[in-house]
């Protein structure tokens, strides 16, 4: 006990957000494969001792990266829920953003680290278990979030809701993975995204 | 020239042939990363100096199995031309052969390995080139066929034939990234591929 560090729950929280912000500087750089601990704790400037307490490996940082990304969205849905006029609004306020920490350098931000890990864990059946299960939490999440527009009165599909969020999840992935490998001019990314929410407002109103 | 074995030229065809399907089920089986040459030379069933004569690393294997993919590819849509009553059935057929792909075991086939090839050589500057070099030939080659469709009277877009080409290559990258990660019951690809082959229909007659 004497020789553990004495530090408060908030400066444990900081200090836990500190590494997480290095380690997406260092994924959004390097991507997974190539993105070493070392580089994560050169990053961060603190000693090795200090990360080694919240984290034993990149993979650890890495799904805790992913389970703050999501805590983070969540937040922000519930934020422009209470600010929006209309679900359709927080749709294309979320859409947009997307758009924007796409477009933004290093080209994609963390997407590409994403891409790789699970594309190379695909036969892992740990990692694969994580994937379907975050793809799951996305569709459900984005699911819930249509069904508000539907239950509202806003929206009057002719499919399911879970239907439609997976359509927009397998557009939108693809319009990413393009912009991402060959850039946004090439895709034309700009007439993509707005055509993906023509096509989805199209799906919500028929 | 008395050491060399003399082969006709068909002889050589066959053998190179039987390499890349060696290669292909390889791939298909590891992925691009996990798959040695020594396992696609294992599975050819010949000697390693056989192989040498053809290919000297597995990075030529896999884009000499890409091309060769692509030719039979434009082949395949030279045929269907010559027996389809339409431009939209060519594009129907094409959609319904690549998704008879995608499902039949192992997930994917050769999808996850090219995944993996582009993905994790995307910061490498000759395998991004290549990369971009053919997104864009198919981009052109899908547009190609549309134009044609224009040109009969078949289609009236709203919209460029290279832009619609481009939209359809998202959904439908995005369709194959969710089906090979989740699987094709999680991801409802029989719904998806049906909406995505709507959609196309409707941009195609404005």
């Amino acid at each position: 006990m004497m020789m553990s560090p004495k530090i408060s729950d908030s400066q444990r929280e900081k200090r836990k957000q500190q590494i997480l912000d290095a380690a997406k500087r260092v994924f959004s750089e390097k991507g997974y494969g190539a993105a070493t601990l070392k580089d994560i704790i050169e990053e961060t400037g603190m000693s090795r001792g200090w990360i080694y307490l919240y984290f034993q490996t990149k993979e650890e940082i890495f799904e805790a990266l992913l389970d703050h990304q999501d805590a983070e969205h969540e937040q922000y849905i519930e934020e422009l829920l209470e600010t929006s006029a209309s679900i359709w609004d927080v749709i294309t306020t979320l859409y947009s953003q997307q758009q924007d920490e796409l477009l933004k350098p290093p080209r994609g931000g963390m997407l590409p680290a994403f891409y790789e890990y699970f594309l190379i864990g695909w036969r892992d059946s740990e990692r694969s278990e994580l994937l379907l299960q975050r793809y799951e939490e996305g569709i459900v999440r984005f699911a819930a979030l249509l069904q508000k527009g539907v239950d509202q009165g806003e929206f009057s599909p002719a499919m399911s809701v879970s239907d439609i969020s997976k359509l927009a999840a397998s557009f939108q992935e693809g319009i990413l993975t393009h912009t991402i490998t060959v850039g946004p001019e090439t895709a034309n990314t700009q007439m993509q995204q707005e055509a993906l929410i023509q096509y989805l407002h199209r799906l919500l109103h028929s």
